[in-house]
């Protein structure tokens, strides 16, 4: 577990705006330097630069065309009993079910499960909005290591060394609405560890464990909305301990191991 | 369900220092303004100020001494039995067992239970951590009630229409950490809804709500560190429909009703 950071009197946070159509095979990095120059913006060293998941995975070409799928006799089978409206396209479910290592719940029209890289979020991540119709994208491989080359890529282009948090829009039991949490993470302690710290009162601190990571995600969602083309934003004057690069931890230290979690 | 609001391109986030020690029947919208002069800054309309639940509770006196409580045989039993290093005080329990409506899991020595409110968080969200030796805090019982009382006392005293968020850092299932959410809100929309609406490719977005307040409240979080004397926040130029007041929703409205819920 990661040391506290020190706390700053104040941040800001800004869009990337301008950043384009993303295609499989561009390179993010670059992409993202020159829209932020274009922007007359710069990267600061110490920035933390939080990026949406799915244009991290049109950049990798993790897309899949529905045409291309055949879905097995399980995928056909729960898209006629899955309570969803309007229903699911049978192939969309396998592809669901491909992304998936395990399901967690599976009602009210909703596929809740365990992915490959761990995360328990609705359909897998496997998502239709902002790509091209007739396709659906998929969580990156290994959103670690995306934000671990994004991160360098800003290096070597820009000349500075900023924190990546590659983000995503997932839900959660017991609240409405979506929030955006951290799934890849580079250059950044995400959790902050009190435990064993006094309060004002003296008094020693037991559970406190904070996802600082995940707070950055969501406050840069403020910024990005869901229809506009900002899926690009930098928090400033964080202090998100710059050049200490994996030592620091990544995104998978976000994701509760199976044994220790009350609620799968 | 809310629309959406405009995005903004740039926001900034401030912390309230010198607020100093809050007592029973404080008046604390009094205090934070006096604070935000002191330190030469001042509130503007449309400002968001989260502020954390702990310092709302010492204001309304929500505040329990072990010593005047006697537990139960249930919280006795539970005491011996919670596998919790420390062990739990029994009437610590108790008091966790009042502020419950029902009992959610009990295991790994950690309580999770529904408060009165709704919530679903650990130990009902009784805390010994910055408040005085002996003592345990409580929610406020009514958090949208106080956040709208604090900002019609923030109107009175400085003239300026501020939304308000009352804050406490959660669990949640299947991450590590905690992060800061939306109890009581007053003077913004705590969802923003863009079902129906359409993204870049013409799309129709399905299923997004976003959870704006308690994005803010995470934003906000990341200023106020567990152990500085930093309860209150300022986060400016979001905007937070300043003037609608509660035609626009409360932070009850974040709370999942349990039928909807798969993991109660």
């Amino acid at each position: 577990m990661n040391p506290v950071f020190p706390i700053p009197d104040r941040i800001e946070l800004f869009a990337v705006p301008g950043l384009g159509e993303i295609a499989p095979g561009d390179a993010l990095g670059v992409a993202l330097c020159n829209a932020v120059t274009q922007a007359g913006l710069a990267f600061e060293d110490g920035d933390v630069l939080v990026i949406a998941q799915k244009i991290v995975s049109k950049a990798e070409g993790r897309l899949v065309e529905l045409a291309s799928v055949i879905p097995s006799p399980f995928a056909v089978s729960l898209s006629e009993s899955l309570d969803a409206t309007p229903a699911k396209d049978p192939r969309a479910i396998e592809v669901v079910l491909r992304e998936s290592r395990r399901i967690v719940r599976m009602d009210a029209g909703l596929i809740i499960s365990e992915t490959h890289q761990g995360y328990v979020c609705a359909n897998a991540g496997v998502d239709s909005s902002n790509v091209p119709a007739g396709f659906l994208s998929l969580l990156p491989v290994d959103p670690d290591a995306s934000a671990a080359r994004l991160r360098e890529e800003i290096r070597v282009h820009s000349g500075r060394d900023v924190a990546v948090i590659i983000s995503d829009t997932f839900g959660r039991p017991w609240r409405e609405g979506l929030t955006n949490v951290a799934l890849g993470v580079a250059g950044l302690a995400p959790l902050q560890d009190y435990r064993g710290q006094k309060d004002e009162q003296g008094h020693t601190l037991s559970a406190t464990v904070i996802a600082t990571a995940d707070e950055l995600a969501a406050a840069a969602e403020l910024l990005m909305g869901k229809t506009a083309r900002r899926p690009a934003v930098v928090i400033r004057n964080f202090p998100a301990l710059p050049g200490s690069g994996s030592a620091t931890g990544t995104g998978a230290d976000l994701v509760r191991p199976r044994e220790k979690d009350l609620f799968r």
